[in-house]
């Protein structure tokens, strides 16, 4: 296992300013070099311009849609058990021989400026695999968060040849809405004993789910957990041959009820590309990611231009309450600057 | 005091489909009507297609930038009483003859849908006070948040005579700094007894504050927190001129340490406007709110394009590898349909 920590990987040299032979990073980490894997995904977190060539290297490269990593997002309140659950998943994805990338996502913390470094100590049991390869990941806060880096980190895992990429996230409102959208699964851990949490979730989590794991299976209240979950998703409607999401009991401590999960993923996977809704759902992910990346780089266009410009301008009008602010905005849209 | 939650609010009946007459509605809530205060924010939640109209027509009326409400936040973690600080803080604004707005708002909750009526509650104390004015926002997760709502339902509380406006998040990561961002004025609360939550929120809150107030001042480790704050604030650069902001003590269960905080806060409205900052926050605050709404037009036009469009034709390839992200935002941006 090769573990990054955010924080550690780009620490002691200045942001973007390092000298980066794009080609030869992306070859490397195609190669499965764990450094340049980990370089690439810096440079993602740091929203670098190098961005734009990194993704455009791996994209030439990449000829087959059919060869893609399969990515399975794994949600979930606090204390159900992610990180043990996401480690005894990968323990049983090695043992079916599969590479996984493991990416980690704390949205919560503009603040703290990385990813907590408690998680990953549990996924000690992968150390010396160099077929796992384990990354925190903080979203900085910067635009478009969670939606903006993650597809690009995953993007660069799969390129470094990971069958499978997992990609662990803080199961608090949006953000599990936000993993649903971005992997091809979705796994929504649950436990015993978190008492109202799963209530006020529920309704949330009934749509985002294609696998439901009931954790800790050994206390008291999981069965409980479980025959109330099947008869929510029991309620929801579901068409003509769709995906009935399964729920299942795992112990991630000791691993037992893990290989039930892989089959579930298994057996989701194929129903995914025999439906075509993994087609469908690429292509959704695709179009928000272009369109993320659409809208930011016209914030960027705006900055540079109405920085000393029409922008300001307009903000002075609608703070001063002499323009409303869409028609400020309708002004600032039909500006001949901003249609780039 | 007239509360509004949020779903109550617009249960009943079909959103968006109502003909509303948006110049009375607007003069009605100018004249301090609380039912049409509330169906004007009701439309802010909703992202009414007629906030453009509101907007407008509240603006036609807004004169005078020197008569506008003066707008606080109010944030911290959630445990440090920031209810009960709001409250007593309407109460002593109240003694000061101000009229009061307050927006709680639940950044958290896409699912739920409405804010927590819980915290509600707890502001019993100004039922019968007609120049109050409470109110529970949920963002409801739509494109923009609190950066998108908030502000115009601070508008529209402005436009109906509120003298003060204030604006409670619960302080998770962003929103402290989105509030920061939103309000004239922010009170950072703190506690004690938080451990470690205050040490990691710390180099966040130092730079969002203006006013600091360590509640649960009856508690042991109150003044330990004072003093760490404190120390922690004389690190932090400040030029010649710049607001010092203060550390105060206050139990707001019982009211005691509000008179300071109020007199702190008038002390900062006074300074605000003095140094030209006001205007300066206000038009920052003016131009996110005008590329925000920028933005989501912009959205707006590319869904209705696109969908049929080349924004489909651009995911499917970037989904099949043909094309990489940043070339394809590229594509999009530089295409004649965009531009509006």
């Amino acid at each position: 296992m090769v573990t990054d920590n955010a924080s550690s990987a780009t620490a002691g040299r200045p942001r973007g300013r390092s000298a980066v032979a794009v080609p030869e990073l992306v070859e490397k980490a195609r190669a499965g070099d764990p450094r340049s894997v980990g370089r690439l995904i810096s440079l993602v977190e740091d929203a670098s311009p190098l961005l734009r060539e990194v993704m455009a290297e791996i994209c030439r490269h990449d000829d087959s849609a059919a060869d893609r990593a399969i990515t399975i997002g794994i949600t979930g309140a606090p204390g159900v058990g992610k990180s043990t659950s996401t480690n005894a998943l990968v323990t049983e994805l090695r043992k079916a021989g599969k590479r996984v990338g493991v990416l980690a996502v704390d949205p919560s913390s503009p603040f703290s400026g990385g990813a907590l470094l408690g998680d990953r100590v549990r996924m000690g049991d992968h150390a010396l695999d160099k077929d796992v390869y384990i990354r925190s990941m903080a979203s900085r806060g910067h635009l478009g968060g969670l939606s903006w880096s993650t597809p690009q980190a995953m993007r660069v895992l799969d390129a470094a040849g990971c069958d499978v990429v997992l990609v662990e996230t803080v199961g608090v409102g949006q953000s599990e809405v936000e993993i649903a959208g971005l992997a091809d699964t979705t796994i929504v851990l649950l436990a015993p004993g978190m008492g109202d949490g799963i209530q006020a979730a529920k309704a949330g989590i009934l749509e985002v789910g294609d696998v439901y794991v009931v954790n800790k299976a050994d206390r008291d209240g999981a069965s409980s957990v479980r025959r109330d979950l099947r008869n929510a998703l029991a309620l929801t409607q579901r068409g003509e041959g769709a995906w009935k999401p399964p729920v299942l009991m795992t112990t991630a401590q000791d691993g037992s009820g893990m290989a039930e999960v892989v089959a579930e993923l298994d057996k989701h996977a194929e129903w995914l590309r025999a439906s075509g809704e993994l087609a469908r759902r690429r292509t959704r992910r695709a179009r928000e990611e272009v369109e993320a990346i659409a809208v930011t780089t016209l914030r960027q266009r705006w900055a540079a231009v109405g920085r000393h410009d029409r922008l300001d301008a307009l903000a002075v009008e609608v703070a001063e309450g002499r323009t409303d602010p869409y028609t400020a905005a309708d002004v600032l849209l039909d500006a001949p600057e901003s249609a780039g």
